[in-house]
């Protein structure tokens, strides 16, 4: 099972503010862009995950600003999977700009159905996906 | 059947770009937030037409930018019914800080079912509302 | 010196998901909106702020979310100071709805100024506006 | 020079709406990609013009939406000039998935320096730099 995986993107122009920077709640899409291309690589998909009529709904969230990303930037964005447990997946974050880190956060996801109750994680991605050590 | 209706809104600092002004998709967003206003000021309410089934999606927006918005800007936009057909409705809007306009607007709204299929506006929004002279 | 304030804001269908939510990145223009509102009720500016040349930039941000917000939602916000230091402010954050915990939330924002620099708090927001058990 | 550019371009989670679709407004953001995309295969580097104090800002937008798109939908946007003045460019945009067209657009930008006051383009995208039918 692939744990980490690296994607790139640009900031676009509508994603800055007027101090000139990446808006710090952008990160955040850039983060969830992160989990859906890890989980393609993964050899799943969130849509699909969708319309069998589960969510994945974000519980928890941190990030620590280290350095400002300005429009046309080129970002590497690496999403690994944390944690694992029978209903929920914890994430880590790294954004990079060449070598400067610019941000690392993490998140917690848990899974629903369309009611909101908690339901297990699908089987490619749930805890026995994933070696002993990664289940919490 | 009130045709006209003012908000207030207050520019943001995430709705600003790097040019240090509110990016112009977000007009956008102010001019939705008219509709909403505009008919919930008639006695209606968008979340309920969508909860029994109907939505009303944007075909046709069009808007001519004259002067530009900054943080913190309190702008006032008029937003009023244009032309209602049987399955239509088009509104015009007016966005000004103090006397200065600074945009001005025009939208085109279809009323559709779940599946995409164009339907008769509610009663309440529909042509027989208003005066002769607004149905299209 | 006013230490909390709330305020209410309304959910707009152009920050809801495909999930029928508030999308979770929004909340954080939520949490910005309220710091803006907090120093305007103790008597400052941000705007003002950074026509001056100092910035308050985001370092740190933490976000555990109860429960979902949907469109046309009116929700309150309570803002509140936490601890000042010469160069940073932390902020905490509660989101209801009526009596509905929706999101509680911390901030660090630290003064830089407009290369980046690290710079001492305007008097108004600094340390020495507070009493000594805000003092970090 | 090059008058016409494709770019790929994929539906994120936090671009859609309530309705399950990507936000009508959000389609403005995908058109300024678009434009600095084209420029970019022209040679060109829109952030490199803002360093040089011009700025290219929207004065007017018309867009007709045909059909929805859809999260993680990969769409493809066709950008092309349609007119260059002394001090104003027109763009015409038309957004599909696979061979369905969900949108066709329109803009017109005006150079402006840091004051907004009107400038000549750069030279490397004015009407010289264009064939004769192209210059408006």
């Amino acid at each position: 099972m692939l744990l980490e995986h690296e994607i790139e993107v640009r900031v676009r122009y509508s994603e800055t503010d007027a101090m000139g920077f990446l808006h710090h709640a952008n990160f955040f899409n850039f983060f969830e862009m992160g989990r859906t291309e890890l989980l393609r690589a993964q050899g799943g998909c969130y849509r699909e995950i969708e319309e069998r009529g589960l969510y994945l709904v974000v519980v928890k969230l941190q990030c620590n600003y280290h350095s400002p990303a300005r429009y046309d930037d080129i970002l590497k964005l690496r999403t690994r999977v944390v944690k694992v447990s029978a209903v929920k997946i914890e994430h880590a974050y790294a954004l990079y700009r060449d070598d400067t880190l610019l941000a690392s956060a993490s998140s917690t996801l848990a899974c629903v159905d369309r009611e909101g109750r908690v339901q297990r994680l699908p089987e490619t991605i749930g805890p026995s996906s994933l070696p002993a050590e990664f289940r919490g």
